[in-house]
């Protein structure tokens, strides 16, 4: 049974998340119907991350197995076709071997945030940044972020519905920059814990604004409790940005 | 009575262009119809650049007169305020002498034109650039622009409504350059005709994909023949991106 993988970007704004579930459309249920429609085969679409509700990717991984033997190029045009009007399109499509696992052979995940800092509401952006109308000094909160960066007990920045073993996570990477009137978040780990990106977002935009003090983000984190947090920013900043094996 | 100027930030796509108009919602009306909400004057808003159907603008300029003094903080936000829900937002207001005319007043005009070549359909930029699934060669591109830049009889690039009295203009920059899967292109000049950047790239668009040579888009500017152009591009990839004085 030939296995495939994809790489799909998609707006997260009209779906529940990635994961199919019974209150909303899905991104898996949509890849999975045009999958069906175009194979005539109901087959499970893996995907490397479970993004929630309103959350973007630039290049979600995902696989699933075929009885048939497709030409990835058709798979790829094929599905893309059956995706419209959803907002979901495959970038790439390629055979992968058997022991490929979307989910449990990824060893990192890109997350990118976006924030775009301004008095005026968003137009062009709207739906792809969270907006803040107060300054926010970048190179603080970047300094901050580098109290998180390592292997800790994330708890803190850790959703009460996280289904994750261990708190225990190693955060490889995780850069503030300023990029004109936006802020640039980028966060690298080999996995994240549920709502983590946007829970260490939040608190770090506490830090931007001096609400919150350098110090103050070290001692969130090693309260490692859940009411230490700040709060959690919103899903459309938030992009799933790669996924490496 | 006060002058005041404006820099506005607007997406094209529900708007039959900047300029009032009677088969359809303006993006000039919005502006003039949230100034009057806020201050119960009636102004004509008068914009830099008369953009259509579509196109949209990072930072269209725009000036008005109010019999009122108003802090221009104030004007912005309380402009925003009465433009929700279109998708148009004032980033800058200021008061502004009396002699400043947004359109004649201009020194040079700044277009951004973004192209995105791949296969998959567009869907984080979709009405937000120019889906174009062959490749293009962006550096032939460049060496093609460069014979469109200076002082030359443009009837080639301009719309049959053109209302300019004279088809000669200056073009002081065309700038193409390869970004990832993005094509950039950059035009300034002092003013354009009617369609002339959208044509110019439909244009070189052929010449990106080897349809023609750089001497064919040279052949199609000294025919100063509309039927020369090529398919003009549209209106989604193109933005107003800043006006001098």
């Amino acid at each position: 049974m030939p296995r495939y993988r994809l790489i799909l970007e998609y707006d997260g704004a009209p779906f529940v998340g990635w994961q199919r579930q019974e209150n909303g459309p899905s991104v898996q249920a949509a890849v999975e119907q045009a999958l069906f429609k175009l194979t005539q085969e109901i087959s499970t679409v893996t995907g490397a991350g479970r993004t929630d509700a309103g959350v973007h990717a630039m290049a979600q991984s995902a696989h699933f197995d075929l009885a048939k033997d497709w030409e990835p190029a058709k798979l790829r045009d094929g599905l893309n076709h059956f995706l419209r009007p959803d907002p979901v399109a495959v970038i790439v499509a390629a055979r992968t071997p058997p022991d490929f696992h979307a989910r449990f052979s990824a060893s990192r995940r890109h997350y990118f945030y976006r924030i775009v800092s301004r008095r005026a509401p968003l137009v062009l952006d709207r739906g792809r940044a969270w907006h803040v109308v107060h300054a926010l000094e970048a190179a603080k909160m970047h300094e901050a972020a580098q109290t998180l960066v390592g292997h800790h007990d994330f708890t803190t920045f850790r959703s009460s519905e996280c289904q994750a073993q261990s708190p225990v996570k190693t955060l490889d990477r995780l850069e503030v920059r300023q990029a004109g009137d936006e802020i640039h978040i980028e966060a690298n780990a080999r996995s994240f814990l549920h709502n983590q990106v946007r829970s260490m977002v939040g608190s770090l935009k506490l830090v931007g604004e001096g609400k919150w003090s350098v110090s103050d983000l070290a001692a969130a984190l090693d309260a490692k409790d859940r009411a230490a947090c700040g709060p959690v920013a919103p899903p459309e900043g938030l992009y799933l940005a790669g996924v490496d094996y």
